[in-house]
């Protein structure tokens, strides 16, 4: 089934299939120079660092929607147990976690979202398999991100705390992107990872889980259609959001033939990386504070193999 | 029970409880500064960088020993499923990951070794609990590693590919250690994290997991007691190994009074961040070329609440 | 801590330690001879037979009360996969399940409840270990149960179909298990098993998991401290109840000195089988047709070692 | 791709598909009518009774082959834990388990095995999916199986203790089942569960997991291409083995043309209940000594919903 015209518009002009070779799995990540990681070590000046990361627990963003996801589950397998050599003294305890990959703060594999039976570069969509996971695009093919990392803070444009105060449904544009970028002092380069802040974290934070996931009567703040060409233009490695959907919804069209266009997009055609439920809200403090909106990222994804998914405790270091 | 005395007069000088306050679950970590992080930052010269996560899947390096911990197994939880909301077209896929959090590439906890009923600054052993995993000094209590990595190869000072080559159960020395920091023009500081190389995980690349795991008859290199000041004298922040078991075995006594003595005294005496299943072997080999041994070291562990080990996918910036 | 008094004059009167010698570990199943296997047989007239089971998929009866019980989840670890061996045309499925053992119909092990530091039998509490569960009184000891089956149905003995219609915490009393027994024409014998009806199923089996798991605010009826001793007294070899919970709550007393009493005496003290979510309706149905409440009963608890609870798919045949 | 004319052959005799109507999804287990469960029971006559179930835990009957297959995996998730409402005293532990339903003694579901892309009774092979495993004869669909049980001792036919002693790839044919029958006075009626004993069992509970899973090199005896139309003309309900692979192997034609032949057309094309891993030594003994091969038998499945295979513990009284 092709496209809606207004969708392949855009696909024609933001594929990367091939940039990088007819058998790279990789996308955005091919961005990741050694030139790029030495640009995110100078953008380190106090040395201060912020984990994005939440917590991995059954109190995670997970609460149903959709099905079968499975908040992070821990069990002993040891505990304080003896060892048979270790005279009368030593004990070790080991446990046993089980969770989806993208349960937490993840990234997206490019296996993750496939449309018209294929997956980034032209891989068939049946690379995802049962028996091994994605035998192509798994997770374990990335390489860690070390890169300069943007913060966005589209809330703070907006003089919000959340971007839903603004419209529970808010989709961000490449207008608004460039107003953020403007207002921080920031040129966006080609290999920078962009951090989108839309405050949506906080509803987790205050507890909120369900608002959180499921948004007001699911509509939530995100990046939109009209944002997907701006990644492209501005050639990104990467791109993560403070939200579960990562994308805005309801979509910008009342037809809604751009519905989940920018997974579709971004994943699919682009092979940009992006990741979800990243925890941006003690970093926009202080970038607020000290007027400085770039850093070292460094969010190397667990090697699960053939994963879709990867967990990742990123780091931004100021 | 009481150490035996030789581990006792050890325990006595390396102990850091209560330097960083009695309420403290992390330990070493606390070495962490801005100026140590800068530090590292600083010592990113050409951006090449290295991960030195293995692989999670069937194949790591977990073989039965000790019971019950489990390499990762993935299973799909949907396959290019499509959305009901995306008309036609949009198809996701998901998975669920089970897994020991010490399978593979992995940092310790401080909840992971106790003796004598406590675990690290004094806390009681029963903080590890069925219920909840390690009410105190679980894994989520520590924050990303960002840092001077620096490379001790051992192997490389003795001039084999592997220790086990010299002696299969060859005992580090604190002597081995200066010897190696000084063969590769190396002062390790305050808040460095040392990465000690055997060539140990040589086996485990050559596809011998079992001897990776297990060693010749249950014989390993690895630190030793004799090793144990050397890092509280240097005040490093953390310690990571390219083998299974991170001691050697068996231990140096002839009595086995000092079996798994490193782990008793480093974990719950000096609270030093620890961790094992580290691959450095590419890095060991750029660092042979270029004659640099240091390096920014991230390592974020995953937050996962209670956790007594946590996955961790490190990278090395040089 | 010893028992409140009027829990241990009841302890005293029932309890089966020893009866059975000092090291044995499942109680009344001691009760389950050939002879009672034949009356069972012998019980059997139209040969009807009906599942007491619940299916166990994500919509079982667990809804995080008490925490950290799991419903069954299921995942596919080949799907239709083609055998290296069967030249283009074979294709197998296997699939993985994930459950707690006790979430849908199930019998309690002897292991399942303590006090005082003891198990039944005398068995120290710490034979329930993380390595290995249950040391003693596992599930796999249990032989499976095969006897005569009797239904006594509270619900229709008041006249209603849910018991909570009367009460919602309805404590159902010995005078209530006499009474049902002679309103159906059954004398218990021993070794019996007695399937205890409440109705309270027909939540579940509307569709209201949380008003079945939870009670209306906690409040639901069920066996209650003055039950106890008629089913020592009758010398039944199981009991087995159509609730979540088992026994009624709140309990009986005004100052809660009795809570969970039905738990500790049955388990602890008499060593008596018994289990939960047994779907009753069909067979209730039946019974009240044709005026028989007695059939054989087969119930064989999945032998999973150590386990605390097993899950069971009995049967009734009329 | 057609089947060789040989199955072929076979197919167009035994098939079951419409027998029951176009939407049955249980084949045989259609015979288990009332009729049968009366005959079952009148077949009790002394009242021992046998579990024919193997423990479930590490040291189960899986050794890796075919992968991903996992033995039951136990952990607790309480263990003696207070409850907050019984003052001080009642304790209660909780387990999860983690199996391949098909790990242990388990009955194969009728969405087990498909080819040509399809199923039992014509069902499309794509009913079996991740998102919701079988959607059409998942095991939950099967009833209890009620029935007579007849032992068909194939080892003590032939004077062995085991039937690889005869030859390690022994071939059962329908003469080796007459004869069987013909031995112990036997005549199979329909509805009847028929257990075909090999002795292969031996070997796993001598402790020779290897051995009893993978066979002598991947030979081990078992039912046949030539035993197929035997169970379809004495119109069995249900055929369980002591194997692991259930069928001989490697296939009785030098160009394997019939390779796993009995699975493709007992369950695809009969609708024929089985199962493997069933322990029937203890059973077999008893029916040596007393010379009565027959016995009520009730093998229950756990009713896990869309699974492919069920766990089962089967018991006959004899």
């Amino acid at each position: 089934m092709p496209l809606p015209d207004n969708l392949e518009a855009i696909r024609a002009k933001v594929s990367n299939w091939g940039r990088w070779g007819d058998d790279d799995q990789i996308g955005t990540a091919n961005l990741l120079t050694s030139d790029v990681a030495r640009r995110g070590a100078a953008a380190v000046r106090s040395g201060r660092q912020f984990s994005l990361a939440l917590d991995l627990d059954a109190y995670g963003p997970q609460v149903g929607q959709p099905p079968r996801r499975m908040n992070a589950f821990l069990t002993m397998t040891t505990l304080n147990e003896r060892d048979a050599h270790a005279p009368g003294m030593y004990a070790a305890s080991d446990d046993l976690v089980t969770m989806s990959t993208c349960a937490g703060t993840h990234i997206d594999g490019l296996s993750h979202v496939t449309y018209d039976g294929l997956m980034y570069n032209g891989f068939p969509a049946t690379d995802v398999t049962v028996a091994a996971g994605a035998r192509t695009c798994g997770v374990e093919t990335l390489p860690p991100i070390v890169t300069r990392g943007v913060l966005l803070d589209i809330a703070a444009l907006k003089g919000v705390d959340r971007l839903d105060e603004v419209d529970p449904g808010y989709a961000i544009t490449a207008a608004d992107l460039d107003a953020a970028a403007e207002r921080e002092g920031i040129t966006v380069e080609s290999g920078d990872a962009v951090l989108v802040r839309t405050g949506e974290m906080r509803h987790f934070k205050a507890g909120d889980r369900h608002r959180y996931a499921l948004g007001d009567s699911y509509r939530f703040p995100g990046l939109s259609v009209h944002s997907v060409e701006w990644f492209f233009a501005h050639d990104v490695a990467a791109v993560f959001a403070d939200t579960y959907a990562f994308e805005s919804f309801p979509p910008p069209s009342p037809d809604w033939s751009d519905t989940l266009a920018v997974h579709m997009l971004h994943i699919r055609d682009m092979g940009l990386i992006q990741g979800q439920n990243w925890d941006l809200e003690e970093l926009a403090v202080d970038c607020a504070a000290d007027g400085h909106y770039d850093f070292l990222l460094v969010a190397a994804p667990e090697p699960i193999t053939g994963a879709t998914s990867a967990p990742v405790s990123p780091v931004a270091v100021k």
